[in-house]
């Protein structure tokens, strides 16, 4: 087990009819907040109707701002850091999933630093100081309500890259599985993907080679969001599965399960984030269609943990390693086409001559992650297995 | 799943070397501090010299304290107040295991009450404010360090009592494994029962009949305790099986794997308290005592979750529910013997005829728990279990 520091501050309030707590929390920082929401759901379920009740019978006054789509943008975070000096909120309240949570973070960030917040994404500046954040979740993937991270794509250039530093860590977050109910199917298995590839990204790729006690967090984790994924697929009104897939989502990325493995690389991540950012599909997609391929390149080089995944999580054994580990890599890409996500690229329309384009946007997040030996040649090597 | 409100803001600083960071740490909460410790291990292993060393580099003044024993007590709890309030010290490190923390947590609700410390105990009084605590954690059992609860015996009337309140997390613990070296066997035995049977309450005694996330969670944390004990009874010096230990430890009681499970009884905590305050032996001893009686009493009742403990964490299956919880249990009473902890009354010389007595301690402490229905009798079955 390698050196720590695990400190996570965020209150968690769980559970049905929870959200209209946001208002009283909210208060504790403040008396004008900033309402950040996404396209239109929030609305047209009500959720945000609770919430700003709320915010009034405390009498918060607050600045409404909504149309944050998925894969958000900074020119969206520009505009709002405009808004933000002339209204001078006191809070922000992030109502949504992880693009308007990560969003909010951007803002909160950029709105206590002098430069552009961009700065930030490119490692040119840290996050000191940040304007304090409280979130009501409407979809169980990201974990930014529980963590001090977030992602943002530079439409301009199409990087998509993220930020981190302790004050993003969201004071309150309000988990409220029936805020869940409504999103659709295909939407609710993106986010299953995404959570389980957190975990993944840990699992496979810590610093550590020894780590028991995060292995069986992972595979424990895991095995949860794949059963309450199953029964929300088959029905969506299944309060029980949104429940446990939103806590074990938030466990996925909360610092849980990557205390003590010295540190992990993201390259499931890093080469779906130039999926999402030249072509805005959903992260989730992105991940079930990286996730299998990356699987097939790395389950070669070194296949004992895959040959543990196959085990543990699928219960299948073939003998040695190799073949176990394969097991396990092919039971996974079948179990993410019986949730109808997609598995290759041609599922999403992207062609096979775009790869070069592709890997080279990859590589750049590579190089700021600190993983350059992820080459150009490895990437499309990866992307290849996904055509 | 049920409503929950997970908050831990403790900020936990782990891994070899990172002992002299409870200076700096601790600096942020005040100029002078209350140091309390135990017996004498702290001191002869050079825990508390490197602890002074780093208060005095970042300019702190201290008081020392010493002397605290297992099963710490009400008296101890008095006369520090006392000193308290001559010295006026800002804020509290704790340098010790569960004893000591737990001290500290009384002295920092104390100090900011003007009624009787014991209040807090007898459920006379809330915890609404408490001095801020800092520790050195130097064994791996109660997790104390990461949670806002403690257990105190006053002495006078033999009631071993807890108190509970936010207030009372600690602000930072530093978890140096190598700080766990060189605490003897039986004692590191005792810690990983402890541990162990923290995680065993929730998950036989949860609100909530369907938690399967964090029955996973306290399956892997469980085995995970098991191997890191094994190992640590051959070999104390092992880092990484103290390292494990002590993460798993702290995990199990610091509201992670009872988030959601609808609450608790602590039934085999409520009959050890009996045992430790009368007779002043190790909690660790007692749980392993009363572990095994109370489990043939429960598995009786209800055989399902006991089938799967055994069938998860003992990899035993014997067909019918009842004959493989039966499996289970008596795993762990061999377990438990393999690792030499005590499982019958008379080895810690507690004779059949003192039943009485203990189960009329213990019934008290039901009652305060709100848990009338382990009565006088049931406990004296209980304990005819453990002869």
């Amino acid at each position: 087990m390698r050196n720590f520091v695990f400190h996570n501050p965020t209150k968690i309030i769980f559970g049905q009819g929870q959200t209209p707590c946001i208002g009283p929390e909210t208060a504790a920082y403040g008396r004008k907040a900033l309402l950040l929401f996404g396209q239109n759901s929030a609305r047209k379920h009500g959720i945000l109707k609770q919430v700003t009740e709320s915010l009034e019978a405390v009498g918060l006054e607050w600045v409404e701002c909504g149309g944050i789509k998925s894969n958000p943008i900074l020119g969206f975070v520009y505009a709002v850091l405009e808004l933000w000096r002339r209204e001078k909120p006191d809070v922000i309240v992030a109502v949504g999933g992880g693009s308007v949570i990560d969003t909010a973070k951007a803002i909160a960030a950029g709105a206590c630093y002098p430069g552009d917040v961009w700065d930030f994404f490119c490692r040119k500046a840290v996050v000191t100081q940040a304007i304090p954040i409280t979130t009501v979740l409407t979809l169980a993937a990201s974990a930014s309500e529980m963590n001090c991270g977030g992602v943002i794509t530079n439409e301009k250039n199409q990087q998509k890259y993220n930020l981190m530093g302790s004050p993003l860590y969201p004071k309150v977050s309000i988990l409220d599985p029936v805020n869940t109910l409504t999103v659709p199917r295909n939407y609710s298995m993106y986010g299953a993907v995404d959570a389980i590839i957190h975990l993944l990204e840990g699992y496979f790729n810590g610093g550590d080679r020894r780590s028991p006690l995060q292995d069986r967090l992972v595979e424990g984790l895991i095995i949860t969001i794949m059963e309450a994924a199953g029964r929300i697929f088959r029905r969506p009104q299944d309060y029980t599965a949104r429940a446990e897939l939103m806590w074990c989502a938030t466990l996925g990325l909360n610092g849980l399960t990557t205390a003590g493995i010295g540190g992990a690389e993201f390259p499931m991540h890093m080469m779906e984030h130039a999926l999402s950012a030249i072509y805005d599909i959903p992260h989730g997609a992105g991940l079930s269609i990286i996730s299998p391929a990356w699987m097939k390149y790395a389950g070669r080089k070194s296949p004992a943990k895959f040959a543990q995944f196959s085990r543990r999580v699928f219960n299948l054994d073939k003998g040695s390693l190799t073949a176990t580990a394969r097991a396990g890599i092919k039971a996974w890409e079948q179990w993410l086409a019986r949730i109808k996500v997609p598995v290759r690229l041609a599922e999403v329309d992207i062609p096979k001559s775009d790869i070069g384009k592709i890997a080279q946007n990859a590589y750049g997040l590579a190089r700021v992650w600190g993983m350059k030996h992820y080459s150009v040649k490895i990437i499309s090597k990866i992307l290849n297995l996904a055509v």
